[in-house]
């Protein structure tokens, strides 16, 4: 026992944060007593609500308290019949606030990795697959990152989406607006040669 | 609305805590939902406890949920009749961690600063006054830290030490042990030089 047992709970289970170790969370634990105990309880009865209540969406799947996240529950975003395929719903985010997607989302909650026992049921895809059976959809648009796993998983849906005549797309990687040339790597390069539009 | 209303609140009062901006509230709020929701709940009833029952000892003023913490209730620890002067809780820490020092602490909860309002009263030294006065104290150990308002904070409190017949003591400043001197800053140095000791 450092402190008081209360203080050393408290420094304890701030552990529990990512990036979050011993010095840090004593900073946190003194920083909150002395000045702002107010926010220290409003998070604590936050955490608690969030980490008993807050499930996931029954149709995409992404983190939600209800049984439909509003995504879902808005009968204006099936109207384009085209589902986006993401990996966590920090991707779902930031595709929202681009503004330019207005159909409805499928949150994969990781990707297709094997070795670490995540096989298909394990990101929902045997739900996707009843989704994309019943016919309502015309486009699926693959955003999983760019990565090894990424990019299988994208794969795998993709041979699984062909089976219920759907369009099967993949987001466009190449160079970011605001990116230099001379900084972009070798992959991305080439790929943005490879996907180039006509004008 | 970015996500539900219960993972939004818990994503801003994450931003309570020091050095958290909202991405990084966004990626622990995603952890703990997605991989520790045990850990989470815990952290949750951790915060709610210690924010509404921790409190300051009724005799050094660190903190603790008891009127008296287990240093001041410790007996053994009066006997050597030494008080030794810390800024913070934090410091304390570090003095129990090294093992030398068996007497009694008092913590200011910070330093003069007059700048921002903060003088004597708001440092417990009229508290410090009281329990300098009752003389059952040999020796006060100052052990501000090292900085400009430290070091006047140790001044102030030597002035008003003086008058209550106890030793009064500053601990001492050099070289670090393990630190190689090429690498020490000047007036570090001077101090070494100043405050040697026979051999």
């Amino acid at each position: 026992m450092k402190f008081s047992p209360l203080v050393d709970a408290l420094i304890q289970s701030l552990q529990c944060l990512p990036g979050v170790g011993p010095r840090s969370a004593q900073r946190m634990a003194f920083q909150l007593l002395e000045r702002d105990r107010s926010g220290g309880a409003k998070l604590g009865s936050a955490l608690q609500s969030a980490m008993s209540d807050v499930g996931h969406c029954g149709s995409c799947r992404t983190y939600t308290e209800e049984t439909q996240c509003r995504i879902c529950a808005n009968p204006k975003r099936a109207q384009s019949g085209q589902l986006c395929v993401v990996e966590s719903p920090a991707d779902l985010l930031a595709i929202e606030s681009a503004g330019q997607f207005d159909g409805r989302y499928f949150v994969l909650m990781g990707h297709l990795s094997p070795l670490d026992g995540i096989g298909p049921d394990e990101i929902g895809l045997d739900r996707l697959d009843q989704m994309l059976a019943d016919g309502s959809w015309q486009e699926v648009i693959l955003a999983t990152n760019p990565t090894v796993e990424g990019e299988a998983t994208a794969q795998y849906i993709a041979d699984m989406a062909r089976q219920h005549q759907v369009a099967i797309s993949r987001i466009a990687h190449g160079v970011p607006v605001g990116g230099e040339l001379e900084y972009v790597d070798g992959t991305t390069l080439a790929l943005s040669f490879s996907g180039r539009q006509k004008l």
